[in-house]
């Protein structure tokens, strides 16, 4: 672990010398974060390039349809590991071109638990919680919820077919994650994208 | 592992002298185990009586929502453990009156990673797969769908909205549970729970 925390600096170092914006996107399984990812990176490709590092215990599904969109892309396969490392991270960077990009983003492995303890070196921990999985998560996973740096409630378009609560889920949100920038949208259908987009252009304007 | 190994045979043993049918219940954050639980624990009601021990990190909320419904109930808090082990359950039966159960159903912490590897003693390993998740979760998450005795898609009130592929998820189940008992559900409004309480009716008829 400590160990880890070492090498997340050195990976930490290491994108900021290349003015990269890197962001850390962690959830539930089925969560939507290929669909947030793929539909982030193609709404900002006109302005800032965007590769991905994905995460998963098995199957290069993501990283297919990630590819399909033209968007540059490295599948870690885990095997029975239920997070990635910072030492997995950097050697998928480094089969990235991170000169031609300005933006990172990595797709952690689909769990609310483990990926709380291990920093990648990224800049923004981004936690999505899909209106579909229920108000009470951030209650229910309260060290993942808390360290994040921006919460993205996804699937809003399915938030009436499935009775989500919208007020107590922010207020969950308020409690756990009370320092996180909390944005509310859909990828599937656009909305809500446009305030998301923003801001990630203004912080990776900040990093020059 | 291995001491986790001997305490679930233990469990085992224990709980086959007591006549109990003992299910494990795993599935991601969100995918419906508590509503799942207790409307099967409601239904099974008049013919045989069902205790639960739930896990999480943080929170009683599903032994809250489980003790409403008249069931007894013990709640297990983790911490930042992503799964239950043998032990954890071990103690927690030792606060429900066993010999007035039948069933005896343990909700694990929400993962689909980190209780794959954890027998608790169970007779069934079930794992749910809501229609929200998407119909790739058993190709991503193998050790889990791969270990389970019982495969339940929840959730089936959503699949048109949620553009869930039944085909292809049923074919995934087939692929990676293929020894598994498959049910298709809605625990919330009650569609194809039968068969999955007849199933569960014959499993605790055979063990006397």
């Amino acid at each position: 672990m400590e160990k880890n925390a070492l090498l997340a600096e050195r990976n930490r170092g290491f994108f900021r010398a290349k003015k990269l914006l890197v962001l850390n996107v962690v959830s539930s399984p089925g969560s939507g974060k290929t669909t947030f990812i793929r539909e982030t990176a193609a709404r900002l490709g006109a302005r800032w390039r965007v590769g991905v590092i994905v995460g998963d215990l098995a199957t290069d599904n993501d990283a297919a349809r990630l590819r399909t969109a033209g968007i540059p892309v490295v599948q870690i396969t885990t095997g029975t590991v239920c997070h990635l490392d910072a030492d997995m991270v950097a050697k998928a960077a480094g089969q990235l071109d991170l000169d031609k990009l300005d933006v990172l983003i990595i797709e952690n492995v689909g769990n609310l638990v483990c990926p709380a303890d291990y920093d990648l070196g990224e800049d923004l921990r981004v936690v999505l919680l899909s209106t579909t999985e229920g108000e009470d998560k951030p209650l229910k996973y309260p060290p993942m919820f808390h360290s994040a740096h921006v919460a993205v409630v996804t699937k809003s378009d399915l938030a009436i077919p499935a009775g989500f609560d919208r007020q107590q889920a922010l207020a969950n949100l308020r409690r756990i994650s009370h320092h996180a920038e909390v944005f509310e949208l859909s990828a599937k259908t656009g909305n809500g994208m446009q305030p998301w987009l923003d801001f990630l252009v203004r912080e990776r304007a900040a990093r020059g």
